[in-house]
């Protein structure tokens, strides 16, 4: 799995071949053909274990404060690789992305990231307002899918735009700006407690 | 152009061919080439093509309300294309922005198709700030951003979740949101009248 993470950092996903990803491991191609039959099968096993990195740090994720529960899933979903320098991991991952429409097992895996990630923010928000700290009039499935969305847009304006950090940073201030005036609430806005 | 849309639709970015192009127009291949040297050439000019296009509509969107101007242009960018059934349209888009990190020509002309959007939103909002309809503290800049953002991350999430209308209309509701809570300011809130 880390060789396929370097060899699709070094050679994108369209140009990826099995020999660039045996190139990066230990394993001769003979050998990775063993374990996965296609260069298909190999990025179909690489984004369930992806899935499971990022559903790990998801989970990982456990602060008592509702509001400071949000904005950590929202670091995480804006910085989906450890690496300072994922530039090229990202550009593989949208090439991957805008594959999906052509490959139901890519799309499947892609949807469950999306859904898994939805699902805990939705959570959060609900946790948030049982417990007050959000409005009561705040719809979780609603604001999950604004938040999921800011961060795929940030993501994609990145890597086509080649504008460094602005899109991540401009993303945490709108939704930063979003929860401060919608799910905290103005005065005079009802509140739960 | 309308034979490389065409094209583009029926065989995605990555497998189309001059061939591809040329079955789809009235030309030869041959007398494709002679206009354009490589693909790479003939996709520069349909990009250039469609940021035509789009400048066009978006210039074209003239309402005498900033905020009804504002909400036009937010359609534009979320129905790029004037047809319905786009869903292949904005795949190959996607796929052709996934290369724009490995293609100058691509990336230049992508990055000046977002600051014209980018541009024409701030402009509305700043027109809004000084007659006095949107509050004198928003910042034109940031909001343009945040607007491309959403926009962006939800044709993405689109074309790469096979979700239909969802996103979309979710981040419609989002932007409109944003704009009650954050331009139009609520009670209590300092406007420029």
């Amino acid at each position: 799995m880390g060789a396929t993470y370097r060899a699709l950092c070094r050679h994108g996903f369209a140009a990826l071949t099995m020999q660039h990803i045996a190139d990066e491991s230990s394993r001769s191609k003979a050998a990775l053909h063993y374990h996965y039959e296609t260069k298909h099968d190999l990025l179909v096993a690489f984004l369930e274990y992806l899935a499971q990195r990022f559903e790990a740090r998801l989970l990982g994720v456990d602060a008592v404060d509702p509001e400071e529960q949000l904005f950590s899933l929202v670091d995480v979903l804006l910085d989906p690789s450890d690496r300072a320098d994922d530039r090229e991991f990202r550009t593989a991952m949208l090439e991957l992305r805008a594959q999906a429409p052509y490959d139901d097992d890519y799309r499947q895996r892609l949807a469950e990231i999306d859904r898994f990630a939805r699902e805990r923010i939705r959570e959060t928000i609900a946790n948030g307002i049982d417990c007050g700290v959000f409005r009561a009039d705040v719809d979780p499935t609603e604001t999950a899918t604004f938040v999921v969305t800011v961060a795929s847009g940030a993501i994609t304006r990145r890597v086509t735009l080649d504008a460094a950090d602005p899109p991540i940073a401009a993303a945490r201030r709108a939704i930063r700006a979003h929860v401060e005036s919608h799910l905290l609430g103005a005065e005079g806005e009802v509140r739960t407690e």
